[in-house]
């Protein structure tokens, strides 16, 4: 069953709004039924252009949604240009009109000349009264597709889709050969590149597994989409290669599926009964920050010191001074006083810290930007990791700020 | 000059992204060129998929901007289906080659097999080095279009929209007889259906500027589209309108164009040579995360405090345990010793501090989850707002960040 979507709106083509409409329904096709949208076509309020795209979906698609165009004004050309791609005309469905009606009515509003246009359809469409909204959901056939008309608000899109669409689908689908299910390993510290290397070996032992790979920066995560005749041969089959890629990726993979990483951070402090402070220099309270998402958080993160100046080093972390002039503020031992020196202030299990060159200017010969000192103290001692990142200013304080949570998350582990 | 778009990547068509990319270049070719995109289709990493999409849209267009599937992994297939619908074989470019492995040296990266595959190009294109990435974007002529493929990695997305491919479109499009330009006015504090109504007086005076609204939380920004027949009677148009709109709004306007909110806030304080330091609370870090997001950030900037727990608040911020006991650390009271704390602490000319519930539990009968108190001293005393924020954890943290940097901002402005 080949299912393609098709959202119209100038707004989704003048950078207004993202279609995170599309998104949903691709989300819950999946989970639901197993399925997946072979291509997703966004057009603008343009007559031909709508018409020309229904055509050509049609001539492809057995199964289309289309999103957009269904309201009262000028610019809603859905209706219109669905009758001309299957050369009909349009006609007033009255259950839809008395529903309108019903709808002003019981809001004590005005009925405007230009609300009755929602009621009307193309000849021979099923129509599906909106309970969300005044536009009626409704379905056509056009050559051999089945096209769903749904409206572009999300509220009225969600709702529809959950309740009209993906119960036809399922009824449309019937026995189905095939069963999909999804899972998604979330690394940290990993290229792209190195994920796919290690696991390449676990790729050829599931051929009836698609390995996909995305990166969520500073994560990059790895998809399998396990196909099967079966739904608990699917769920059976994604198991067992996810099993195998937990092996080879080791520490790397800190979560899957809705995990995010400073919850799954939150989380081994939580159940260790452990705390942490942190003092930040040139992530300047973005760690803090990142642990702070979570709710709950003032259980773990006793608080932060943003220690931007060498004078806030000394008066909130215990630099000494001496270490300042010595090894400078960027420096393996700076990053290792700030730590220590968090974790006795704030009298935490764990005292994170960092110290870098976020850009675009300083740096130094031996350390340029991009250079990030990231330090753990605990009770066996310090750790520090230094790193060299990529990119612009803030994309080196994110980095820097996952990549302290990322000490911590591994001394945890260790 | 037709343009239409292709983003491939089965996260797109899966649910687990959404295409965020293409508005952002809708956006950017509106308001640099005054050009829109009339068509955009997204694709899954399949072959004969991505093959077919990009014959059919080169057949109608004569711009195509295609991202995505750059990567080094094996379901990345863009330049393999861009060569195969030219009918033409792939080449290693040599100079994207030596800036992969120099790029993997400065690193200290060990490169992997599948790195080179990135330097790869279908025969006779275009190749443009990616500052910000390993694949390069590269540019081939189909039919009568001209493609651009770049990444869909989103810094390395937008900065070769910006850089390479809105310059080379400018050059393409040519001499036109309507001129576009457009100004975008940048607020914070005021709802949308309040900033429409703010200017409505404005709306009436120019019927040839296209009024737009986008929120863009926490800001809301004010789009003056002017349309004329030459540059100058745009830009002319343009800037009456905005002159207008500017003394309608007052203060909430804080920018214009690529202004950001902390740079405004940073230009302030670097003009009046003053200093701040913050205690955050409920949000955290943010408000220091955000000021140090600019370069130089570190000129006023001179510390943070994340005071998460009533300890640090007392240590970091020289609140009484009196005021703690007697007011709550949810209280106007707390709030302005923390930012009258943290100012003498730091010696700065500016103490900013936030308290508050950012949920989803806590919040006590006066002050539910939401309120947050944001206080700011200077040299002439200390001013504390209380706000009411809607929204999860996350946009009640982010929108007090904002605000806190709204008292400081307006505080200086008066």
């Amino acid at each position: 069953m080949r299912i393609e979507t098709i959202c119209t709106g100038d707004e989704l083509l003048t950078g207004l709004t993202a279609d995170t409409n599309s998104t949903f329904f691709q989300a819950r096709l999946l989970e639901t039924l197993g399925l997946q949208v072979q291509r997703n076509t966004v057009v603008g309020d343009v007559r031909e252009e709508l018409t020309a795209v229904m055509r050509e979906v049609a001539a492809r698609a057995d199964v289309v949604l289309v999103s957009g165009g269904l309201g009262p004004t000028a610019d809603d050309l859905t209706v219109e240009c669905a009758a001309a791609a299957k050369g009909v005309g349009t006609e007033r469905n009255e259950e839809a009109w008395r529903s309108i009606q019903a709808r002003f009515a019981e809001r004590g509003l005005r009925l405007s000349a230009n609300n009755e246009k929602q009621a009307w359809v193309p000849k021979g469409s099923e129509v599906v009264i909106n309970t969300q909204g005044s536009a009626p959901m409704f379905v056509m056939s056009l050559e051999k597709a089945r096209l769903f008309f749904v409206p572009g608000v999300p509220t009225e899109y969600r709702h529809l889709v959950e309740t009209e669409v993906l119960p036809r689908l399922r009824t449309l689908r019937g026995k189905t050969q095939e069963y999909r299910v999804l899972k998604l390993l979330k690394t940290m510290g990993l290229a792209e590149s190195h994920l796919e290397e290690k696991v390449q070996s676990v790729v050829k032992v599931f051929p009836q597994v698609v390995f996909g790979y995305r990166t969520h920066p500073p994560e990059n995560h790895l998809k399998l989409l396990a196909v099967a005749s079966s739904p608990d041969g699917a769920a059976d089959l994604a198991e067992r290669a996810a099993a195998q890629c937990r092996e080879a990726l080791g520490l790397y993979l800190f979560g899957e599926g809705d995990d995010r990483y400073s919850q799954v951070v939150g989380r081994l402090l939580r159940a260790r009964k452990e705390t942490v402070a942190v003092a930040e220099s040139c992530t300047a309270g973005n760690v803090a920050a990142l642990l702070a998402q979570e709710p709950g958080a003032s259980e773990y993160l006793l608080g932060g010191a943003v220690t931007y100046q060498a004078a806030t080093k000394q008066q909130w972390a215990g630099v000494k001074a001496e270490t300042l002039e010595k090894f400078g503020e960027v420096s393996n031992e700076v990053a290792k006083e700030m730590a220590e020196g968090v974790r006795a202030a704030a009298g935490a299990s764990w005292g994170l810290a960092t110290t870098g060159w976020a850009g675009p200017k300083g740096g130094t010969a031996t350390d340029p930007v991009g250079t990030v000192y990231l330090a753990c103290a605990g009770a066996d001692g310090t750790h520090v990791r230094r790193v060299l990142l990529p990119g612009d200013r803030q994309r080196i304080q994110k980095f820097a700020a996952y990549g302290a949570l990322d000490v911590l998350r591994r001394a945890m582990l260790r």
